[in-house]
């Protein structure tokens, strides 16, 4: 490339990574926000996470656009490539993020404002800090190239999905207790569901900085815990 | 670009165009396999739907890779950049198709073989064939550059959610009426809410088709049913 080729290709460079940066401080908002909400049955705040989710849509597709005419404008190669698809793939995972945000905040639109639950709400609550942890550091990670960081993210995830399994385990345990839970209770399992797939995602965006520096995927097999889809009759013979 | 430049360029819209429509027949054969799987309790074919789905996934980068060098390489213009485009967004739904008919297929593994619910199986299988139909039309939709298919299946989508709620409505009644369908019940609430997921791709592949033809996005509004998560109280205390 010329000089001046190169040089516009950076600015391109900075624009998207600035972008990215831009849209995981949206998703980051979301998720506080969403779980802030379930936490308080705010329903006012619950609308406004809703109502922000176009607008990281949008982004994910400007960033697509601004990528997309970057390869085609400025025909990098190799490791230049992998920044761009990179970017691509970041995103792709923060709308994702995003959209489990909207789901959570439409099952607080749906949730009693007097449902009891305040363990299991606490319990969501931190799980939710747990994953938002996992988002902001890979997004650290990803912001600085960091693969020993974004390793760290994707060894992680474990944690969470025991979190989610206990907090799986101890809804059953209401509904069973008593019919008049079940329909809040079903809401609740969702929102951890959703607070699970975020915690996927960030594992996902750990793969892609990975990939970014490495060129390659990452080799070691993922510590996985167990899913909740994995818990048999135990309980309901229980 | 030359005549030889232009050869390439369609050879490599041809073999994007392929790989997609390879991954749109393992998507389908994902679906229809993973609720036969639940029909039957058939844990063999569960597991077969959950091995396949490295294959699909690692189509979807071969797709991203491929479109990604043929715009590095090629510098196609408006509407060229807009059929490759087209191809991420389209392997990226049919990615995440497959992702929720594993998901279900995790589930059939996690249900009793002797659950009785025969009526809400029905349900989910009426529903997924619904589904399976609005990815089938949708892709032929693609295929064919077809923007009045793919409207219509845009349009249809209201349908899968009326019958998802019919169905949410009774599996709640199930679980109220005796706590030892809970755990089942649940496992077949998270199948439906994946089944759901799946049209929901469906409709963004309409959207992409769209997006192809007319370069821009559709303006009219969604015809949108009822959500489950827009169920409050009405049955908890019913």
């Amino acid at each position: 490339m010329s000089t001046h080729t190169l040089k516009a290709f950076d600015a391109d460079l900075e624009e998207l990574a600035r972008m990215v940066a831009e849209m995981g401080g949206l998703a980051e908002k979301e998720i506080a926000d969403s779980i802030m909400a379930l936490a308080r049955r705010d329903l006012d705040l619950a609308q406004r996470v809703i109502a922000l989710d176009p607008t990281v849509d949008s982004l994910q597709r400007a960033i697509e656009e601004k990528a997309i005419l970057t390869i085609a404008r400025r025909q990098p190669m190799a490791i230049d490539l992998r920044e761009i698809v990179g970017s691509l793939r970041v995103s792709n995972d923060l709308e994702r993020i995003g959209d489990h945000a909207k789901n959570i905040a439409k099952r607080v639109l749906a949730l009693d404002a007097d449902i009891a639950f305040s363990q299991v709400i606490r319990g969501v609550e931190e799980m939710t800090k747990l994953v938002l942890a996992q988002v902001k550091q890979v997004l650290d990670a990803y912001a600085s190239r960091d693969v020993a960081k974004a390793l760290e993210v994707w060894r992680r995830d474990e944690e969470v999905d025991a979190v989610n399994n206990s907090l799986f385990r101890e809804l059953l345990t209401y509904m069973m207790e008593d019919p008049r839970n079940i329909t809040s209770c079903t809401h609740l399992l969702f929102c951890t569901q959703n607070v699970e797939r975020m915690g996927d995602h960030a594992t996902n965006i750990a793969e892609t900085v990975y990939y970014m520096v490495e060129g390659q995927p990452i080799a070691e097999e993922r510590p996985k815990g167990e899913s909740t889809a994995s818990f048999t009759a135990v309980l309901a013979r229980g």
